[in-house]
C-alpha cells in the first residue's frame, strides 16, 4: 500500500481537526506562542512500530522535526523512545493525542498481527494470515497497512478489488456453481473470484467451477485437511488457493497452519484492536 | 450528545463509501438490481446494544426498511436478532459490512463501559466512569456515543471544552499555580478548570489554586485516600472533583471507586475496544 | 459495478454545482419561481444508452419525475425520445445541461465500446474489448460503468486492485522474474499479477514466472499468434490470460480476435469519447 | 483564468486520489522506498501543449522536480519530450497515469482549438472560435483553460456569468422580447445578455429588444449573411455581437467566418475531445 | 440567482455542523427524544424578510415543518410571527440558533437595501443600488441573495464573471487605455469590462477605450455631473453604464442619484451589517 | 482558541476559492504572469488589528511574503500600514478581496470589543465582556477569536462545551429545578451548567439547584443588584458567577458592569460587525 504524502496528509488533518476542535484551549491559555520544546515518545510496552511513516508526514506538514528511533515494522522494548519530536510547543501539545492515537492503535495492529505470523515462520510454514474487511470506519488504510508492516496480507481493500461470494449471496442466487459462473461472466477478468464454503463438498463444487480462492467458513483443522484430501483426489490442488477464516486464535493458530492451508484469516486483528501505550514526554523547553 | 440525522448522514455515508471504492463487484455481477430480501441482525455473544440509532439513519438513507428489537443501551443475549433489516438486495449487502463494524464496535465499547458501571451501580457508590479522548482517529463522536450509552462520562469531546493542564503544559509554565492563575485569567469563564497532578501535595495545591477538577494520575487507592484526607482537612472538599486515572482496571474498580473518588477515567474503553461478534443473516429472497 | 444511490448522489450533486456557481442567472431573471414543465430528452443520432441509472438518481434528488424509456445498454434510434423528465421548470433548466454532459459522455463510451463487442459477438469469438485507466480525471466510475454498459470489461479500478508491472517498473526492478517473484511474495493473495511485455520471449518469462496474465504491448496480430504458439510449447497456456494492448482499431479487431487472445484493450474508448449528440426540449408548460 | 496554485492543487489531488484508492499495489509490492528516477514526458503525435503549468502544480505538491521544455501553447512535435520529471520513483509511478490523462486531454483539446484559430488567422479574419458549457462533468476548468491555451474563447464558466436565453427559455416566457425585457430588469446590469434565436427575423426582435449577443442557432452561412444584412438594414449593427453555433466543422469553418459573424462557437472542441498520445518513460535510476 | 435546493442544502448543514459540534450538549442531557415542539420565528423589529427559502431548505432537511407568513421580499412588523416551525423539540433546539443568525442577517442586509432602494423608487428615478464583493467569508450566496430580495443588485458574483480593471491593476498595466484593449483582446466576449476612474477626464479615457461600465471611484456629485456632462459632449453616453462607487451614504444618497448617473455602489450594505432582531419561541409542547 | 496553520489553511484557501470562481479574468486578461509587486495594507480609520495571524497563514499559503507592522491585538491609527505585502501580481490582485474582507471583519469585531473591555479596565471593574454563538454562519472561529484580540471572553464555541438552559428548554422540561438536576445527572462532569432566568426569584432557585452559571436575561441594572442581594441573603454568592445579557450598549455598560455582575454578554459585536475600512495599495511593480 502506497499512497502519496500528500493524500496521506490530508486524511492525517481531517484527523487532527477533529481533535481541536475550535481550537485548543488549554495551550491558548497558558502556553505562550513563541516557545519551542523537544519530546520523546515513549513506548511503555515492548512491539512492533506501525505508523511511523503516517506520523512523519503529519509532522512535516505541522513544521515539527520528527527523528524516529524505529522504522515501521521494528520491534521496540519497553521505555524505548521511539521517537524524537521538537517544534513550537502549542503545536506539539495539540498534536500530542492524534499522533499517539494512530500510532498506538496501528502498533497495536501490527504488533498482534506480528505475533501470528512469528509464530509461523518459525515452523518454517508458508501460510500467510490476513487481515478482513472488518476494520475500524474510516481507518481502512491505516488499519491494513498496519497488518501489512506486522507481516499480514491485506486481503480486500474495497468491495471493488476481489469477487468474494458468501453465504448470503449464495442465498440469493441459488448455488455456487451458478455464483462462480455468473462472476466469471460479469466481473472483470483482472478481478480474483473467492467463494466462501461452509462444508469440503462445497468446497469442490466451487473448485470445479473455477474459483480462484475457497473461503473454508469455519472449519476445524480436520475438516480443512478432508477438504485438501478431497480437492487433490479430484485434481484441483495447486490451482485454488484455500483460505480458513473463523476460530482462529493465537493458541490454536500452529494446528490450523499445519493443515497446509494457504491462508489463515482473522477479524480479531483490525476489530478488536489492543492499542500500545505510549506516550508523549517533553524533555527541554527552548 | 445529539447531532441532527443529517449530520450523522454525511459521516455515514462517507463511511460506505469507503468500504464501496468504486463499487461492490461482487453484487454488480451476480446479484440481480431488482431483488429484494430480509435479513437479520444476529448477535453472537450477549451485550449492551449501541449504534442502533446511527444504523437507522444510514438504513433511512440507503432506502432500506429497519426495525429495531432493541434500543440503544439495551442488553441483547447470545443468539438474538436485534435488528430486521430488508429492501435491495444489493443495497442490504454492500452495507452489510459498514453497519457491522460500526454496530459491532461501539456495542463493544457500550457494553466494556456498562460492566464497569454496573459494577459500581450495585454497590451504591456514585462514582462515575468516564472516557478520555484515546478513541479511535475520526471516530471520536462515535466511541463517545457509545461510552455514555453504557453509562459513562464521555468526558473532553474536542481540545476546546475544558482546561486541562497536563505534566507537560507543567513542564513548560513552571507550577501547578501558575498553570491554573493563567488558565482562570485568559480562558472563557464557561471552561472548566482541570489539573493533572503526581502527588497527594500536588492536588492540594491546585485545589487552593483554584482548580475546578484534580486529576490524580496514577494514584493508588491509598494515595487516593490520602489526597481525600488532606484535602478536607484544607477545607477544599466539596468544591473540587477528583478524578483518578491509571492503572485502573474491572478487577479493582470497587477498590478504586470506594476511595470515595469521584471520577475513575479509562483509555482502555475506546483505546483498545473488543468488537461484539454480530453478523446478518439474509432470511428471505423476494 | 454497484455504488449505492446515496453515493452517486454526492458526485452528481457535485457536477451541477460546478455548473451553477453562484446560481442560475438566467432562471433566476426571467422564469417564474412556480412555473413547472415536462420535457424531453431526444437523441440526434443512434447509439447505445449508458448514464440512466445516474440520471435518475440525479433527478430524484432534485424532485423531478423521470420516466425512462431505454434502460442501460438499450439501443436508441435518431429522433428517439429517450426520458421524459418533469418539474420545477428552474430546476429542470438548471439541471439540463449537467445531465447532458453526463449521459451524451456515458452514451458515447458505451455506443463506442459496443461497436467493437458486436463485431466480436457476432463472430462468435469470447475475446473480451476492455478499458484501461485513461479516464477522464474525476470520471473513473462513470466512464469505467458506461464501458461495462457497452459489453466491455472495465480492467483495473484503481491502482489498488490489480498488480500491473509495466516497463517502468521493469526499467526499476531489473527483470520480469525478478518483478513477478516480488509481487508474488509482497502483494495482497487476493490480487491477480498482471505483466506488460513487447517480445515474445519475454511473454514466456512472465508465464513462467507466475503472472496470471500478460499484456502483450504492441504486438501485431501475428506476434500474438507466435507467442500463443511459444506457450502452448512451453506448456503455459490455460493458466494464463493473453491481454493485448496497442495499435488495436475499430477496422483490425477482428484480426487480433482472431488470434485467440483472451482480451483486447484499448484507451481510445475512454480518453478520445466522441458524446452522442442529445438534446432536451420542454413540451409542455404547466 | 488565473486561479492560485494552491486552489488548483486541491483539485489535482482530488484527481490522484481517484487513481490511487487505498494505495498503489504495484509499486508497494516491487518499487524499493528510497529509489529515484528520472523520466521523460514524450509526445508520440505533434499539438500544442496544454496542461503544462497545472502539471507542475502537482509535481511541486508531490515534490517532483519538473523541467518543462514547452510551455503552455507551444507546439511540440511527434517524439519531442515536453517535459522532465524527477524524483521519488514509487511517486513517479503512481503519479503517471494521473498527469497523463490531464495533460493528454488538455493538449488534445487545445490542438483541436488550435486547428480551427489558426486557420481563422491565416485568413485575416477575426472571428472568434468559443466553446461551450458542454464540456466533461468536473473539469469546467481544466476543458476551459484548455481551449483558451488553445486560442479560443472560453464562452460561460458558469450559470451566473452571462444570461443566455436559450429556445427552452423563450418556451416558458413567450417571446424574445419578454425574455429580454425581463432579463433587462432583473439581472445585474454587469452580465451581457445573449438571446439564442432560431431565424433572422428573431435576430432583428433580440437586437431591437436590446440583446448583447445574438446566437444563431444552426444557421446556414447564408443564412448568416441575411442576418446581417437585415441588422444592417435596422440600423443594429456595431452594437450586437453575432455568435454562430450548430453546424459548424474544421471544414467548412471559413464559410462561416467569411460571413462576418463574430463569433463560432462548436461543442465538439470540449464534449468529444480527442487524447494527444503522450508516454512517461523512465530514463535513469538513481 | 437561483440554486437548487440540493446545493443551498449542503451548505445550510455545514453552517449547522459548525454550532453543533460533537453534539448538542444541553438537549442531550434534558430534553426526552420524542417529545415535539411548535414555535414562532417572531420579529421583534420591522424589517424585510430575506433567507425564509433558505431556511425553508433547513427545515425540511431536518424534518421539521415550516409555515412561512411571510415570502422573501415581504415586509414585516415588529412582534410579527413570521416563521412557524414544528418538529422534533431536540431537533428545533439544535438547530434555532442557526436558523436565526441566517435569517438575521440575510434580512438585515435586505432592510437596509431596500432603505436605499425605495428612496430612489420614491422620486420615480432609475438609479440602481449594488452591493460589492465585500461579503462576509463564506457568505458570497446569501449575502448576494439579500441585497436582491431587498431590490439592489448583485454586481460580481465571482472574479471569473466581469472585468473589472481598478487602481491597481492600472498601476501594473501602465494605462486605462491599455487595460481596456488588453481585457478586449484576451476576456471572452460574453464578459463586460468595466474600468474604475479617479478623475473625469479618465473617464472619458475609458469610455473612448471601449469600457462597458465606468466606476467613479470617490467622486463627489458635482464631479459625477462634469463627467457625464463631458461623456454628452464626447458622444459618450447611451455606450456606457457608469457607477459611481465610495461615499454614499443613506443620507446623501438621493443628491447622487440626482446626478444621473446609473448605478451606486455601496460596500456597507454587506460589510457592516446590522443584523435583524429575531426570536425562537417555543408555543405548545406535543 | 489555538488552531494549528494548516487547520486554518484549509478554511482560508476555502474563502478564497469561492471569490475565485473558475479563476480571476481580470488578472488573466491584463496582468503579465511573471509581473511582482509590493502592496501596502492600509487602515483608512483607527482600531484595534485582528486576523493578521489568519492572514499571514494565508500569504505563506499563497507563496507571498508577509511583514504585519502590527500584531493581533494592537492599535493602528488612520493612513498606518498595517500589513507589506510582495509577490506575484496576478496572486496579490486575486487574493486582496478575501484579505481585506477577513481582516475588515475581524478588525471591526475587535475594535468594538476592545471599546468595551477599555472602558471596564480604566474603572478598575474585573467584569468580563462576552461574545454569544451569534456569529456569522461558517465564521464561528475567526469571530470568536477576533473577540478574544479585542479582550472579549469567547463564551460558547459550539453547542457541545457548555450546558446553558434557556426559556425554550424550561419551557419543556417544566422547572428550572428539574433542568438543572437532569443536566448534573446526564451531562458530563466536564462541562458548567448556566440557566437563564427571567426574575430575581428565579436565579435564586437556579442556584440552589447548583447551577454554575445564571444568565440574568434582559435585567435592568437595578434588578441584577437586587438578584446580587437575594443570593447574598442566601449565601449563593461566590459560588455562582452571573451573566447579564440583553439592552447592554456602549452607552450604559459602565451601570451595568458597576452592579457587580461577572459578566456583561452582547450579541452585537458579533451580528452586527462594523468592519474597518483597509484598502490594499500597490507601491512596486517588479
Amino acid at each position: 500500500m502506497f499512497a502519496t504524502n500528500k493524500i496521506l496528509e490530508t486524511k492525517l488533518l481531517g484527523f487532527l481537526a477533529e481533535d481541536v476542535g475550535q481550537g485548543d484551549a488549554t495551550v491558548a491559555a497558558i502556553i505562550p506562542a513563541d516557545t519551542n520544546v523537544e519530546a520523546d515518545i515513549v513506548a511503555h510496552e515492548s512491539g512492533i512500530a506501525a505508523g511511523i511513516e503516517e506520523i512523519a508526514v503529519l509532522a512535516k506538514s505541522l513544521d515539527l522535526k520528527l527523528d524516529a528511533n524505529v522504522a515501521d515494522g521494528d520491534i521496540f522494548k519497553t521505555k524505548q523512545v521511539i521517537i524524537n519530536l521538537s517544534g513550537n510547543a502549542r503545536t506539539v501539545l495539540t498534536a500530542e493525542r492524534t499522533i499517539l492515537n494512530l500510532l498506538s492503535r496501528m502498533s497495536g495492529i501490527a504488533t498482534a498481527t506480528n505475533e501470528l505470523t512469528e509464530k509461523i515462520r518459525k515452523t518454517n510454514l508458508v501460510t500467510r494470515i490476513a487481515a478482513t474487511r472488518k476494520t475500524a470506519p474510516g481507518l481502512r488504510f491505516f488499519d491494513k497497512k498496519a497488518v501489512q508492516v506486522g507481516g499480514g496480507d491485506t486481503h480486500r481493500l474495497h468491495l471493488d478489488d476481489l469477487i468474494l461470494v458468501k453465504d448470503n449471496h449464495i442465498a440469493i442466487v441459488g448455488s455456487v456453481e451458478d455464483a462462480v459462473k455468473k462472476a466469471r461472466k460479469n466481473a472483470s477478468f483482472t478481478k480474483k473470484i473467492e467463494v466462501e464454503v461452509k462444508k469440503p463438498e462445497e468446497a469442490a463444487k466451487a473448485a470445479k467451477a473455477g474459483a480462484d480462492i475457497i473461503m473454508l467458513d469455519n472449519f476445524t483443522p480436520e475438516q480443512i485437511r478432508q477438504t485438501i484430501e478431497l480437492l487433490r483426489k479430484l485434481g484441483q490442488t495447486g490451482k485454488v488457493i484455500l483460505e480458513s477464516s473463523g476460530g482462529i486464535t493465537a493458541e490454536n493458530i500452529l494446528e490450523y497452519a499445519s493443515t497446509g492451508v494457504d491462508v489463515l484469516s482473522l477479524g480479531e486483528i483490525t476489530h478488536s484492536v489492543k492499542s500500545i501505550d505510549l506516550s508523549l514526554e517533553i524533555t527541554k523547553v527552548i
